[in-house]
Order: C-alpha cells, then sequence, then structure tokens
C-alpha cells in the first residue's frame, strides 16, 4: 500500500509537514484567533488544490457571506468566481438566516430551528458530489459544536461528522475560534478527535508580537512540532520553517 | 472592482490601517477598558466624517444621554449640535428607561420590557435614512449581547445585528466593554464576527502606565497588528504608528 | 457654556484631576479595598464641601451607623455633629435592619424586605432637599448592586440611581468594595456607567506595602492616570502627585 | 469625649496599633490559615484580659471542643480552668453536636437543625452576662456564614451579629478561615463589615517559609499596615514590629 | 497532667514533631498527590506501632484492596499478614462493591447505597475493639467526603467521624488526596477541622523533581513547618529534616 | 513469592521502570495531550508483547477506527493486520456508531443508548478469551469518564472497571486525554485509582519544544519519577532515561 499525500501548496507548510503535505483522507483542525488568517488559510489550500493539482473543493461556511470570502481574497489574487464557473469550487453557505427565498438562490440555507448535524452532512455529500471534490473545508466549526451545550452529545456529534467526512474520501479542515490567548492553553476535545491539528497563534518576541504557525499532531507523519513564524502578505499566507519563535 | 476605503481621520490610525481606512461597509469592533477613551474614538470617527469627508453619521447610544454625550465632547472643540442642524448627525438613544413621554422629545426611547433587536434595527435604519447616513456607532455593544443569556442565541443576534448593518452600506463601529485587564485575555465571540477588531488598553512600560491602541484584526487589509501608544489629548485621540509598547 | 468643578478639597488630588476637580454633576466611583480609606475620602469630600465651599452634603449609609461614623472622623478633628447642626450635612441611613421605631429617631430605617431602589431614591430626594445640597455619597455600593443577582437588571438598576442623582444636580461619590488584589483585575461594570472611577489599593513597593490612589476614568477632563501614592494621616487622605509607584 | 483602647497585651501587636490596642467596643476579624495560631491568639487575648487588665472573657466555640482547647493552652502555661473558676472566663459550645443530654453539662448545645442567628446571639449575651465580660471570640465564624447560601442574606446576618456584639460594649475578635494561600488574594465581605482586620499568614523569605501578620483595616487607628514576622513559642504568639517580611 | 505522644517511627518525622511524635488521640490529615506515598506512610506508621511499640492498628480502606496493600508492601520488608494472625492490626474494606458474600469473608462489606457515616464509625470501633487498637488510618477520605456535596453537611459530617475517633483514645490519620499541584493552593475545610496537617508534595529545585515533606499545622507542638525533603526506598519512607527545599 | 513484571520493550521505559517494567497484574493510567503519541504507546506495547515475550493483546477503541489505527502504525513498520490473523492481537471497538448491521462485521458495536459499563467489561473479558491475552488497552478512557457526570458515580465506575481488569489477570493501559498544558496542573482523580501513572506531554526547553515522558506513580517500584525527554521516530517511541528536561 503506498500513502498518499495532499501538499498544501501553502509557501513553508509542506516542509513542515516532512516535504510531503496532508495525508490523505484526513481531517484536520485548523484553529486560530481572530484576524489569524484562518480564512486565508482555507481557500489557499483549495485555491491551490484547484489550480495546481486539479482538486475541486467545498467550502461550507457555517456564518459568513460567501460574497464576502470571495471579494475578500481578490486582494491575494484567487479569483475564486472563475473557480466556481470552472466547477472546481463549491460554496456551502448554510449559515442559520432569515431570508427571503428569492435571496438564497445558488445557496443552500437552512433556518435556526433546523440546523441540525444531517442537514451539515448532506449539504457538504451534495457540494463534494456536485464538483467532484477532494478537499472540503468547514468554517467554523464552533458554530456547529455550540448546538450541543452537553459535552457528550458535542464529542459524538463531531465524530458522526468526522466520520461522513471520511467516506467522502476528500480532506478536510475544520476551523475553528481559538479563545484564550497565551502559551498555557486547554486542549479542547476535538484536538483529540482530529487527525491532525494545525494553530495560528500570537506571541511576543523580543518586543514584537509575531504570528505563529504549529502542527501539534498529525497522524501517520513524523511532524516538526515546533512554532515557525508565518506572515500574512499580498500572496496570501507563507510559513518560515527554519526560523525560531522562542528566543 | 475598485475598493473603497473609508478614513476614520484619527491621527496615526489610518497610517496604521496601510494608509487607506476601514474598508467601506464594514463592522469593526472597537473594545476599551472604563476611561480608555472609546466614545471619543467612535465620535471622532463620526466628526471627521462629517465635516471632512461629507458623511452623514448615525450614533445609537444603548446607555447614556446623548446630551452628556454632546456636552462632553465640546471639549475637543467638537461641536455635535451643529451637526445635528446641519443634518449630518443624529442620535439614536434606545437604552431604556422609564421616561415620561415628554422627556423623550426627539428621541426613540424604548422600554425595558421591549428591548429588542428589531426595535434596535428599526431605529438604525431610520437614522441612516433620516441623515443619509455613511457611517454608524453602536455603544456600548453590551447593553445588547447582555439581553442573551444563552450563547447560541447571542451569536445568532449579533450576525442579524451584522447583517443589518451591512445592508446600510454603512462603516459601522461597534463599542465594546473589556472585561479583563492585562495581556493575556480570552477573545471574545464578538472579535469572530466582526470584520474588524480595534482594541484600547492600557500597558505598564517602564514604571508608567501607557494607552495603548491595537489593530488585531481587520478583513481585506494587511494591517499593522502591533500594539501602538495613543493619547486623548485636547484635540482628541492621537496614535504613535512608529512607537513600541514593548521594551 | 463655561464647564463648572467641584474641587474635592483632598490634598494631591485636585492636581491629578487637572487643577480643578470633579466635573459638577457627575457620578464618581470610589472603589477600594477593606482598610483603603474609603469612607474617609466621602467624608473629607463632603467636610471640605461644607467648610470650605458652603456646598451641604448629604451622606447615604447602607451598611455601617452613622454614629460610629461620626466617631470615627473626630480623630481627623471633623465635627460633623457641628455640620449637621448647621444645615450643612445630614446622614441618611438606609441600612435594613431590625430595630425597634424608638430607636431610629432622625434616620430613615426601612426593612429588609423593603429594600427597594425606589426609597433608595426617595430617600436621597429628600436628603438633598432638606440641607439644599451639592454632594452626595452613598456608601457601599456593593449592598444596593447584591439585590440584583441578574446582570441586566443590576445594570440597569445602576443606571436608574445614576439618572436620578443625575436629576439632583449634584456631584456624587458611590463608594464601592474591590475584591480582588493586585494590579490585574477585572472591570466592574459599575466602571462603564459611572462617569468617573477613582481606585484606592495597595501595592508592593521596594519590600514596602504602598497605599494607592489612581484615577482610571474622568469624563470631560483629560486627567492623570498614573498610580500615585497616598497616605492616611491625622489630617484624613493625602495623595502625592508627583511621585511614582511602580520601579 | 476620650477614646478608650483595649491592650491586646500580645507581644508586639499593640506596638503596631500605635501603642494603644484595640479601640473599646471594635469587632475585629481576625484570618488565618490551618496551624498559624488563630486560637492561640484569641486565647491569649482573653487570658492577658482576664490576668492582666481585670477583664473577663467570652469564648464561643462553634466547631472545637472547650476541653481541647483548655488542654492545648497548658503547655502556653495558661490555666483556663482556673479563669473559669474565678469567673473571669466563661466558655461557650454552640457547635451542632449529636450528643446525649449529660454530656453537655455545663456548656449550651444546640442541634445541627436549630443553629440559628438568633441562638448565638442569645448564647453570647447570656455568657457577657455572667462573667461582666469585657472580650469576646466567636471560632470559627466560617461554621456561621456557611449557614447562609444566599450572599446578601450572609451580608445581613453578619451584621446582625455584628451590631449585637456592639451592643454588649465588648471588644470582639470573630476567628476566620482563610481558603487561599499567596499574597494575591480575594478579600472576603467580612472585611469590609469589622472594623478591623488582622491576617495571619505564611509567606516565603529567602528559601524559609516566615509567620506573616498584618492589620490591613483598624477604624479609628492609623495602623502600621506592612506585614510583620511573628512566632508561635512558648509563651503563645509574639509580633516583631521592626522586621520586614518582603526582601 | 502529662502529656502523652505518639512516635510515628518514619525516619525523620518525631525530629519534625520536637523529637516526640504526634500527640495522642489526635486526629491528623495526611494530603498527598498520587504516588506521593501516602499509603506507605499510613502503613509505616502501623507497622511501627505495632513491632516496635506494642500498639495494635486499624486501616480502614475505603477503595483499595487489602490484599493488593499487603503486597505491595512487602517489598519495604513489611510482613502485615503476620501482624493480623498476631492481632496486631486488622484491615477493614468498606468500599462500596458489588461481590457476591463468598467473596467478602473476613472484610465488612457494604453495598454503594448503604454507605454513610454511622456504618463507617461503627466499622471503626469493631476494628479497634477487636484487637485494642491505638492507631487507626482512614484511607481514602475523599471517597467519604465526595458523599456530601453540600458544604455544611460535610463538615458537619467530618467533625462526627472525628469526634467518634476522639472517643476511642486512638491517634489516627486520614488519608487525603491533594488535588492542586505547585506552592500556591487552596486550603482544604479538613486541614482546619483536622488537628493537624501533614503534606506529601513535589517541588521542582534546581532542575529536579523533589518530593517534600510538610507538617503545617500539629495542634499542642510547636512544629517545625518548613518543607522538607523526603525519598521512598527499600526501607520506605525517610524524611530529611535539616534539608532545605526552596533555594 | 515471585514479583512478577511486564516488560514494555519500549526504549528506554523499562530502565525507568528499574529495570523491570510494569508489575504484572496493574492497571495504568497513560494521559498526553494531542499528538503525544499515546496510541503509539499502547500499540508499541501490545506490538512488543505479541512478538517478543508471547504475550497477545486486546485493544479496545473507544472512539477510532480499528483500521485506521492499523494503517497508521504501518510506518513503524509494526504489521497489526498480520498479528490479528496469528491470534496475537483482537481490537474491539466498543464506540458508539450509527452503522448499518453489515458494516460492523467483525466488530462489536453498540449504540450510542446501551454504552454501558457491562457491555464494555463484557467485551474486554471476551477479547481476552479469544486470543488468551496478557496486556490490555482501553483508548480513551475519556469517553467511558464522561458517561458519568456526577463524580462519586464515575468514581465507582472507574474501580469497577479497574476490578474488572485485575481479574483478567492482565497487564492494562488506560489510555487518558490531558485537558491543562504546562507543569502545574490539576491532579485527576483517575490518577489515584490507576496503580501506575504515565505521563506525556510538552516542554519549552532553551527555546524549544521537548516531548516529556514521566512515571508519577507506579505501585509496588521505587521508580525514577523525573521528567526525561522522549521522541516518536520511525521506530516508534523512544524514552531518553538519563537526559533532563529542567534546565
Amino acid at each position: 500500500m503506498v500513502e498518499d499525500y495532499v501538499p498544501t501548496g501553502i509557501p513553508g507548510v509542506d516542509k513542515i509537514l516532512v516535504g510531503k503535505g496532508i495525508p490523505r483522507g484526513n481531517t484536520i483542525l485548523v484553529s486560530g484567533g481572530p484576524g489569524s488568517g484562518k480564512t486565508t488559510f482555507a481557500i489557499q489550500f483549495l485555491y491551490t488544490g484547484a489550480t495546481q493539482h486539479d482538486e475541486a473543493g467545498v467550502y461550507v461556511t457555517l456564518d459568513e457571506d460567501p460574497g464576502d470570502i470571495k471579494k475578500n481574497m481578490l486582494k491575494y489574487g484567487w479569483d475564486l468566481k472563475k473557480l466556481e464557473e470552472e466547477k472546481k469550487l463549491v460554496f456551502i453557505n448554510i449559515s442559520p438566516v432569515r431570508v427571503a427565498p428569492s435571496e438564497s438562490a445558488g445557496l443552500i440555507q437552512i433556518g435556526m430551528k433546523e440546523f441540525r448535524l444531517i442537514k451539515l452532512l448532506e449539504a457538504i455529500r451534495q457540494g463534494v458530489k456536485e464538483v467532484n471534490a477532494k478537499r472540503v473545508i468547514v468554517d467554523p466549526l464552533t458554530i456547529f459544536t455550540l448546538q450541543y451545550p452537553d459535552e457528550i452529545e458535542r464529542i459524538y456529534a463531531m465524530r458522526d461528522l468526522m466520520r461522513d467526512l471520511k467516506k467522502t474520501g476528500c480532506t478536510n479542515l475544520l476551523i475553528s475560534e481559538l479563545r484564550g490567548t497565551g502559551i498555557e492553553r486547554e486542549h479542547q476535545f476535538e484536538e483529540y478527535l482530529a487527525q491532525g491539528v494545525i494553530l495560528l497563534r500570537t506571541f511576543l518576541k523580543s518586543s514584537r508580537l509575531v504570528r505563529v504557525f504549529q502542527v501539534t499532531k498529525m497522524r501517520g507523519l513524523a511532524i516538526d512540532n515546533q512554532p515557525r513564524p508565518y506572515e500574512i502578505s499580498a500572496n496570501g499566507i507563507e510559513v518560515y520553517p527554519g526560523a525560531t519563535v522562542y528566543k
């Protein structure tokens, strides 16, 4: 059996993933604070897949307007509308909104009361089928997990989500919102369930805040788990695998 | 498509926003402690808009008397009554009060029991229409979010508020109250929903407290996310983009 | 419009308040730990007002016996009974007690069950009318806010209290009990509602505990927000505006 | 009016209390960790009163057997039984116990269900009357306050206790159990209600734990509020007023 | 009256207890983390008592199999079965288990629902009577206190337990589980009720973890309350009274 | 009686376990963060047992697909399918899933509602019997303990699990998820119930994150309780017993 990997195409990241990428079919948690570039990271993963590896992508958004995402990503020179037209990318908006039916043309929109795991899974499967996708994003996971105040139910729902994502054969990023800042923090239960964990944080180094990328877990890969600086520039996210963060 | 930006006109701030300002139509969270100058920041944004860019503004206050604000801002030489008369500024007071009808002349006042998202949204829309506003302030957001003890409902209400603000086409500041002090803190859910986050805090530097301005998030702009000192002087708020805060 | 200020008369404090004092009509939160001299601060404010500025005062106590306060203040040479006789000071005790009617002569006393905002407000208005007061103290605010376990109700009640205090035209100090020690602390919601915040705390400096005075907020004044040492001596409280606290 | 003070007779303590002692009639909170000598402090106060100042004392115990206290205090050479016989000391045990009537001879014992403020107050008044006491101890206050899970009721009950203690004319120590260790801590509500606060703690100084005595509050006295080392030796507690604790 | 002490026989401990040991009849809390040697400490106390001072012991276990304890203690050369046969030691297992009657031969076993203070006390009294014991262990106390979610009931139950232990005339160790690590910690209510407190912890000293023994309280003894290093070797626990822990 | 030990076969670990291994029949808690190699550790223990000591193993998984584990372990050269065929290893998946009966062929699968201690115990006993196992893994324990929100029930359930594991005569590892990071942490109740505790954590040393292995408890062995660095390489986990972690 030959192991298969999915290159992220994000500068520096694949080198940290031992020159390979994410093991194909795995579901990775990408967790960061506000303004850390989580959405940029996710879109960069899909865009590279679509334009360099001929792998179509599905972007499931739970709280942002796909129109805003497409507009914001133009500053990196990523024309997502074109990818949509080429059937290399599909946006699925399942954020619970109060919209008139006419407003939701082209989007799968469900009401607040109807938000359930089963609908999320159906939407994902449909999107994957539509463009024969190989990569899936769910952003943000937080809206999903908040639906389950009971911890054990939350874990089961998350497991079901991961199981269904696995059946699609796609490689998936679940985008999650970090609450605490600083080096010491609580591990979230999602970090145990996901097959990989990527953190996007901010540390103080020599009187400057530095953006810090870290892979703390990647099943099936002996990864570099050291924190590494990253930047968000006009080309998107770039990670510096050889640089150190702690003095 | 040409991107459009709204200059804040606050000395030093637009330089941090890469010389441009806030992307037009975005909603920004401005979060600070007591005495940090949040209201001054917000009024300075409206005043500059009205007097230098011919953009009218709406100031929605949820817990302060517009009369007090107008009086306090006189010390900066900002004559807000004049702006009101010129239809370049409108105050909307929707703080829940027990007042006799005669006291609320010229203000939209609602009772404690009636405070609901829908009324807030109606009031904002009406204010925007009245002066053809391009800039909106909601101050403080805290009174609004406290109405929703359940976290998921709070997020949905906040999303609805942001969606409606977006439909007005205005550029908006939501003023929020910071609870914790110090560098390490919990991220608030509003920071994820807003398109930008500005923090007004106080740090200890070389035996003095220093006021610190920081943009931690600004969708669509590669901003300077370093903390920068600011002062509140007779001209209002001034931020020093080139100065460092950490030793 | 000429702005009017109320000098506190407390050595060092008015200098910190840019040589002026508290903006007339404002309500200031004075927050300190046990033994920090909160009551001394409040009485010193009233005593100076009555003896040097011909401004009468009202002292509303929610948990201490006015007789004890009068006795304790004698050590500073402040004869409060004389001020009462001259109609320059009135004490109002609305602490909920189980007393026989005869014991409460000259005091407004209400039962535990009857403690409500409306009674507090009536008592304040009556006291202000009785001596034509210009300065009001409520001590401690804590007993008042504890009546409202629900946060949103507590904020509304506090707003109502502040609104009614404002209508009296008096300048007011609300005395509040600090819970945490140390430099890092949570901001209390009262700090956002009050127009000014004064903290009386204790810091460790060069192997000694030092009493520390700090104005963190004062609407309408560009105050010195640095912490400054203070002492409680035979003349009452004295603040040292030129001295530093942090090494 | 001449102010009257009650010397504690505990070496070093009266010097910290500006050479005088505790203002007569006041109620002081003595708060310390397990093994800090709280009971020794309290008995030393009563013993000195009875043997040197001809002031009888009442010791109200809420969770310890008076027989054990008497036995333990013998190691300091304090013969409490003799004081009892001379009517200079009376022990009142109102800890809720399941005892046969015969076991409780000479003690006021009440059942668990019957523990109420009114019984505590009756017991104190009876004890004071019995020996014409001038000094009262309640140890530990914690058992009393735990009866009131609701914070506002706890404050009211504590106020009632303090009011009744005041009516006896006695000088009183309320012994309380510290929960947290370390310098930073939460202030307890009792510290605000009591007229004085004495802390018995343990700090780390130059690689040794040091016992630390501190008066943080004493109404009517300009006390030394610095922490000072103390020891528990064969003569009881001794505080060193001139020594420093922090390096 | 001559005071009587019970030597622990554990190397170094009696020296810390001013060369004497535990005051006879007292109940001591022994609190430590997992792997800190709490059970070894307790057995060593009983074993020394039985073999060197002719004092029989009772070991009440609430969650461990006496068979396991006997087996584990063999590595120190302590043959507990022999002591049982000589009627110098008795094990009482009152952990709530689901066992067939035949399995519990020789043990007092009670069902989960029946676990109550009264049964624990009966079991202890029976064990003491059976071997005329002078020393008693209850291990772990945690299982007992967890039965009482209400704090005030927990305190009363604990007091009743201590009172009954006192009536047996035995010297007792209550073994308790420490939750927090580090130097700063919350005091537990048991520390106030017990007549002595011994802590078994782990500190970091000069790049090594060091086991640390500390007596923080011992009624009736002017003990050394400094933390001291200890080791668990082939002879059991040994404490080093002259060595320091903090640099 | 000769004591019997089970070598782990994991390089460096048996040396820390005084050259012997885990006392046979004991149940050890292995606790680590996400990506710390907990599953690798567990499989390495079973694989070594099966291939070097002729001891068959049972792997009970509560939230991961055995197929994934088998695939992931191939990168270490461990062919688990072969061991299954040789009846030296059996996987039991009792994670609660919603699967069609046909999908669960060869696995014991139970529904969410049916997850109970008794089923877990039956599954373990059956697995042990099937391959005459000497080693058992339960991974992760967290799913099990979350079923019992009440603390006392959780402790009892955990005790029952440990008691039944003991009856099998096997040596067992319970895999548990660490929540907090950093050196200071709360002890979990499982650490008290287990006969040994192994921690897999990450510390910061000289500007690098270092993986840290530590045995904090091992009944019946005088273990090295110092933290020691470990790595996850192409051969699995390797611990360095002679190296220090703290500077």
